[in-house]
């Protein structure tokens, strides 16, 4: 796709890490069950104002981390959402101060359930405790504290990112001036549903997963992971997407109708699903995916009325060709949004890229996203 | 879904086999390659009229076999295709005598990579033949003169079957009078094969696979096989079926929030992947998927020249909801034929269902066939 973001780099950035929770003062979850210690990576990109009043949080996806823009030392990369934060960017970080921390349940710098447990001097595997997106919704808060922000002046993720923000927009509308939710849903249908459940199936039956000790016996579950990641990289794509990348074109110069990798999709599959080994934990996808699953906001009685007193300015977007996430989702969140008067801003854009596109420089995208920021540090905190 | 059709049941039917080639007559193959000898499973239903201008061939889909319809002893279900094949039903076995055969390289009575070779007596494994959708032809064409059919009324099938009956109607379009083809494609896009391609790589990664030789060590690749089966069984529903059968139901009367079977869909989609395992060959799929892969017949230049001698009368059916093969699909095939006048009665038909809608008996589309069925009759072959 073309290139069209304007403006410059971050530069080099550091992921540092808070312990944000501790053994004798742990995290209580929604369930009731407590955690810690807790540590959690997060990135920071510009400056926060004196008066507090530019503060951006970026909620991640399934397998985001913090750092969202720049570029670590030797890295072939930048940060995952670099297309839109640096100065000169839709998020300028000239004017904005942006903040990024990986999920807790994660595998990137902050405490998950392969991380090792004080108490056990082993990972906590299928021991750690269940989540909820309220969880997040609390560490993230925490994280605020810790780095002296007060209030928001905007909250914004896509995918699960955006299903973090709706979450922390309802539980705590005080403390955001403005909250950006793209292509994201406020509730998984049952083929949403399937698709996690037949991922999570894929890695737990691997032989290799042992009831999810694989760390402790040197092994890894990667046929079950690379399967998920295969699998989920189809439904992050648009039918068309995947036809103008790859169409019907063989892999190689000669092709022998076997079982190997004859077409060019099949290539593009096999390195996503290896790539993701280097980089992603299996029991943090089974423990972030069943969040998903089990997110459902509204269905809480009194989900919305917490914003008749502390009213927030949402953004929804979403995108013509997502099947993951379609349109439908984003308007159940703003129907059930206007139902309480909220100010919300709209909009289907279009784009043949399907889910990924929320990643994607998009013109029109991010044209939307500039102004909508803009007109938020107008309207301030 | 509502059980429309009426008529009654074949009775009782059993599955013959024929050895159609043998090591010393063997099949050759469109790559050139030999197999010999091989047995094809077959079930006839109703009557070869005196003059032979009541045969329709059925041709079945990936996973099907030869019992399309009545009852097995002791079975609890009929044949796949039972709604549509009996007495008084759209193929009315006291008029049409119908053949259905399973498919070499197939696991259901012909000959296919888990058979045995008798040159080594073990099982083939990776070293059957590499097979196209012009082998099956060949094979049915092989068991239309064992049976002693000159010529074909109808040659009919849906998804895969379908893709035979174009494969056939064009290679031999002096086979057939009528051809009718179901929610199939005549070349599978870069989603199609993505889905196929993971499927496969959730077989051959698994442990127990041990290069297709599984069935010496008395073991079998269930866990990949029934990933396989599980993710094909999401695209063969709409998402709007999924969420109609299932929703966001629970599986049971409480749920944990963990990784067990939580939501009713999970449930769904766990037991078609366990009884898939009773009934079919992890070879099996890797060879029948990856000849839907390559198939492409108006690739080939001259693909087209033998219907101006021998026109043949098409139906082409899809469904609104099918997102495996949509319409996009038909139309292609019907846009070919239509491009050397032949004549093609296309209907997009509306159901719920998605790509399983052709083994459904809904009422227009079971009409829409029966009509046709009833005209080919008259037309005569």
């Amino acid at each position: 796709m073309t290139r069209t973001t304007e403006g410059g780099s971050v530069g080099v950035t550091t992921t540092r890490t808070a312990r944000l929770f501790t053994a004798e003062s742990p995290l209580v979850l929604a369930s009731g069950a407590e955690l810690g210690p807790v540590d959690v990576a997060y990135e920071t990109y510009g400056t926060l104002a004196p008066d507090g009043s530019n503060a951006v949080y970026i909620c991640h996806a399934l397998t985001g981390d913090a750092h969202a823009a720049g570029w670590h030392e030797g890295d072939r990369r930048p940060g995952w959402w670099d297309n839109l934060i640096g100065p000169g960017k839709p998020l300028d970080t000239d004017r904005f101060f942006v903040i990024c921390s990986n999920l807790i349940g994660g595998c990137r710098g902050s405490t998950g359930p392969s991380s090792i447990d004080p108490a056990t001097g082993a990972a906590y595997g299928m021991g750690f405790p269940l989540l909820a997106m309220a969880d997040f919704v609390t560490v993230h808060r925490a994280l605020l504290a810790h780095l002296g922000v007060k209030r928001l002046l905007v909250a914004l993720g896509g995918s699960l990112g955006g299903m973090q923000v709706l979450q922390w927009s309802l539980d705590h509308p005080e403390d955001m001036a403005h909250a950006a939710i793209v292509a994201a849903s406020s509730r998984l249908t049952a083929q949403n549903i399937a698709f996690s459940a037949v991922a999570r199936r894929a890695i737990m039956d691997d032989p290799h997963f042992l009831d999810g000790h694989y760390a402790q016996e040197g092994t890894n579950p990667d046929v079950g992971l690379s399967i998920a990641r295969m699998m989920a990289h189809i439904t992050y794509l648009s039918e068309d997407a995947f036809t103008e990348k790859f169409g019907r074109s063989p892999q190689g110069e000669t092709t022998n109708g076997g079982f190997g990798i004859d077409f060019a999709v099949e290539s593009y599959l096999d390195h996503q699903g290896q790539v993701f080994l280097e980089r992603f934990d299996a029991l943090s996808y089974l423990y972030l995916t069943r969040v998903m699953d089990y997110f459902d906001p509204f269905s809480r009685p009194d989900a919305l009325t917490g914003l008749a007193a502390s009213p927030v300015r949402y953004l929804v977007l979403s995108f013509d060709t997502d099947w993951r996430f379609s349109t439908e989702h984003s308007l159940r969140i703003v129907r059930h949004l206007e139902s309480v008067q909220q100010p919300v801003t709209f909009r289907e854009l279009r784009s043949p890229y399907g889910h990924d596109s929320f990643l994607l420089d998009d013109p029109a995208y991010h044209a939307t996203l500039r102004a909508w920021f803009d007109r938020a540090l107008e309207v301030g905190v």
